[in-house]
């Protein structure tokens, strides 16, 4: 592209978490522009976030439907090119629905919808207006992430085994834990699953990821610690993949002390991966008959499609905003190809990465609800 | 005690594993003697071992039957004063039933016996002999696993919410992996299961140890992905407990990389406690409010029994064998205190932790056989 | 500011590293805009640059001469604001002073100038424009830095005894390590030093930034271990500061398998700090008396100044370029201030700063050269 | 030998800390035994010491004269065959030279003697009675230290440029540290320095041992930090070797906060290898163009010479009474091999360490007394 991208937000507005994420990771690389946003409902609000954001009164939308519209009909170089859907989950199927029927491509944050029905309507939606739809599930746009995918495809493990995931957050363990909290866990705002929905597909995604594996099965035990909460802040599945491997996901946010703490170990006939989130920049070869390697980001023998997702050498710490940014950066090569009239088609997460993660939060809901028992997650 | 406790050994013959470390962890403080053993029921090997150990041939017994016998009819001071069971897991029964029944004090290698029938049988032993036994769990010997139960009893962490812990060894992960293995993945001498009752057992028995918690119920899946194994070579097993608390424990011995990592974690409503055995000295405290803290073997903030149990001050490594020989140390303090006519009641692991094994063991297995469904542990 | 404020930039084209790294970090916050540059003396790869930085060509300036002309022409607003200085060692000082002699205030990469003679004059020009000037010693930016500076200050190390800092890489293990290394090494235009100048002051700028400190005498060993190269590529500093407290300084680029390892010791009467640049979310405390603390950005015990300079919760791993974009920030907010006829002096390094680095560097070679005789800094 | 090897001991008495270190540290293999001592010169503090090691009365000595002057007279197998000396500094000289004259082997705590002389004389003792002499520089037994050795000798390296050093304590910190700090801060018992001689010693051998290079030129600065105290409690060293690499040791005993902090790094042409005594199990290899590796004791990729050095699998974590008993395995096998007619010269540190020891003592504090000039090492 010879300009900028142009983006569009729904949602982010004064207290949120993700949307300035979102858009300190956009900035990152110089590459996208922020032109207009619907970031609240609340007009004072949306347009103070606006000004904050140097964005122009006219392009602060009261509304997502009216964003939508009025800049469909600008012309193509004015108008956004594509929408961040960034706001609670209940939401993103409408407003993801609406920017597709307006002809815009969508990066939606995770989970994908409310239900497994929505996500199956809004993936029916994206294959029928060919637009590019991208979900934020930005721990797969880890470099280190893409190297053990890289190398486990390669079979540096063999084949695999046992695949084991946690992720354990301290920030729900009180009642009261603020406006962020609030949405997470409520019913009608979050959806069937709190922990599992924000966490859970995470775990979930990020193994289907760098593994290769699809889960056959699970069997999951929910918890609710802190009383009066209506959705589970804790969980534990057990998983069986298709082929014969098995694994287990532990999840919590109530697992006080903790800050982002997920971490991936995967084992195979030859050997073991792991990587940790909270140092992102590690990822630990071990096997029985060598001595462990620690692969670092912007080192040595790494996969050249790796090296090209690094801003920085070895040394200097990269952190979460480029995880995002690189997320954000196939996103968006994959829009300018379209609007080119070519395909690219990176490793981003899209609409049936975006099933799957509400399949597997039905079905773990499912299960739960009859004791563990295991349930296969469905064809879809 | 005036003199060193005089100790036998059964088992431990050449190529053994845990006999030497039994051996090594009993002199490292010089109060305890190993004076006659019957190591091997190959005479050669039998009489080799003694002479390595520099103990004279008419104190190496060709069986544990003749051992108890001629002891038995020494005086005191003379005959050992308690027996040391390091055989595979099929023949702790009889052997420690003859050592009772013949008056002598038994220190048992883990899981107690072959089933929990005999495990109860022995406890009932034990309960009429009033003789000490002592059940080698020795990853509960370790100084900080002792500060942890402490700081949990403290109410350190609150409530009591989450426990994961996860053992993986990458040992078994091929076919063949020698004489160590060969018994162990035998149904005819581990048990019901392998790789539960070898390691699972360990941690079932620390989670029990720090925390204070009973498993209520439990359910498991069990795999095997070595070939031809007839036993479990990797499990997965989710908790509830007594109270509400729930928990997992993820095992593996075909985790291809892994030495002999031992990881616990415990959330409660305040906090969280973190320790691994490959870094024994470590113990993790962290919580929502404070900072990240690192207790440390003979350093600060200790509890005056924990600090009773440290050889060497902080920064001079101490490890396995010093746990081991805590364990030692607490069984043969409650030996001699016996001896003496008194009773000193240490917080070795003992017949009740040994039945709690078993029990673990053979519900686990059963519930994998019915799909993981849940499964009350017994009451007995 | 009701808007972004205008940047020009002056170095960092094509295959130069710093240059973007500037840029990144000048985009993260969103309240900077590059609005025009030189980036190579070199036309063509000059207009590649701007081109991949979506720069209108005419504000692309085949000279910093020109561009600093040409853009004090035109009124506020449309001009630059500031100019980023990011060229070799060898013309920081002729451009530094051109942009002040134009209005411009300025951020300049360390060291300072060429020569101590050099600095001298450019902080007199400083001092008789009132413009801003920002020295970028980047990791004075990182919050745990931060952090550790106000510990230091409120007494929490008692008095300080001991610094200890060493900084290791080994890019430069071999004689061609490509272009950013050959000017690095070249006497002409990195300056009297290579390794002392690039790395050795950020180390004596983090020492006395962090304790508050000032080093009074040095005594040093430089080395050159590739053959054939003119300067140093490694050294040891022996310090005393002032007020008694002592002190090293190891550095090396020939330091083969270290990426950027920076680590700063301070030792007080009452305890230490530790922190590491490759794990810059951690800072250690350590005490005789307590168990060791790790304080984590964005978790508990920070200082508010701190908190306030995280843009992501403590487990979002920030890295690199937050503490870059941390320093903008505070030049950045002064130069605002300045503008709106107030004043911000925020802690970011400036030309006392660098002053203080060209006085090091030509005391630790002189020292050197007199076969390492203590030497006292000059009082400037 | 058919029988264990018969220890004396000299020192290590009720309080002391290294004699008990020695004794747990000689029980571990059960290959040695204790058979008498002169624990103190207090004589009720002595017997004491008797009674808890169950050593019968007559063997207990209320002197080292008279111990050696009886036991010399016993025929061997009942006579003691070497002895410890592990008494304060200022009496290593005289015991050690009675201990060789009358015909017993010698290990002798670290550092040799009181000065530079005694260890001269010392030294032409040992040679001319051709019995063995062994200096406790303990962590040169240490597996992965053995492993760095064995590394840098088969060039894994390259060619070492670099050597770095750092062992820092807390425990001086304040003016009153115990019993322990008492001799060792005392001119009369601890000799010419404080510091450099208790751990300064320790990083000199170590550096030697490890890269076989040997110290051509020191230039030290020594520090005394709390008031009073006439011996330093603080120093850094910078070194030159034979061939031109360099180096530094940096110590502190008054590093408030700090266990046992004693780490290596070794930089050469073709890379790094860095070792932490607080984690002793493992030895990081990097270079610039792989993988970083952690090679772990026990584990693969480990030299055949040292897997016999470890007692357990990798994963069980040894420590410092491994290390220290690794010594003790190679001075008595050369004990042993003397006794029978033959030799066994093992890499244990012996008299020439010792001197060489001594030689770094007094060149160290000689620099420092002329404000740190550089100076040669003697040759001796």
């Amino acid at each position: 592209m010879k300009r900028k991208l142009r983006m569009g937000m729904v949602g982010g507005g004064p207290g949120a978490f993700i949307g300035g994420v979102h858009r300190a990771a956009d900035r990152l690389d110089g590459r996208i522009e922020l032109v207009c946003g619907s970031f609240c409902t609340n007009p004072e609000a949306n347009r103070t976030m606006a000004g904050e954001l140097f964005i122009p009164e006219e392009k602060c939308y009261p509304t997502y439907q009216e964003m939508f519209e009025k800049e469909s009909k600008l012309p193509e170089g004015e108008r956004m090119d594509f929408v961040a859907v960034t706001t609670p989950n209940s939401t993103h199927f409408p407003i993801a629905m609406a920017a597709l029927e307006h002809g815009f491509h969508v990066l939606c944050e995770k989970p994908m919808t409310f239900s497994l029905d929505e996500a199956l309507k809004l993936r029916a939606k994206v294959r029928e207006t060919g637009l590019v739809f991208c979900l934020m599930h930005n721990y797969s746009g880890y470099p280190m992430i893409r190297q053990m995918r890289r190398m486990i495809a390669d079979g540096v493990l063999g084949k695999i085994r046992k695949v084991v995931a946690s992720y354990d957050l301290g920030w729900l363990a009180a009642p009261n834990a603020g406006k962020q909290a609030t949405w997470r866990v409520s019913p009608k705002m979050s959806g069937a699953a709190a922990c599992v929905g924000d966490i859970g597909t995470h775990a979930e995604q990020l193994i289907e990821f760098t593994t290769g594996l699809k889960i056959a099965e699970i069997a999951a035990d929910l918890a609710t610690f802190v009383e009066g909460r209506q959705l589970d802040d804790d969980a534990t599945v057990m998983l069986r993949f298709e082929g014969g491997a098995k694994g287990v996901i532990e999840l919590s946010e109530v697992a006080c002390g903790e800050e982002n703490q997920f971490k991936l170990r995967v084992y195979g006939s030859e050997g073991c991966l792991e990587w940790c989130q909270q140092e992102p920049e590690n990822l630990v070869l071990k096997t029985n008959d060598s001595a462990m390697k620690t692969l670092r980001r912007g080192w040595a023998e790494l996969d050249d499609s790796v090296k090209g997702m690094c801003r920085l050498p070895a040394g200097h710490p990269e952190g979460f905003f480029e995880a995002f940014a690189n997320i954000y950066a196939e996103f968006t090569a994959a829009v300018a190809a379209k609007m080119e009239g070519g395909t690219c088609k990176g490793l981003f997460p899209d609409e049936e990465t975006g099933v799957r993660g509400m399949n597997f939060i039905e079905t773990v809901v499912a299960s739960s609800k009859q004791n563990g028992c295991w349930l296969p997650l469905k064809k879809l």
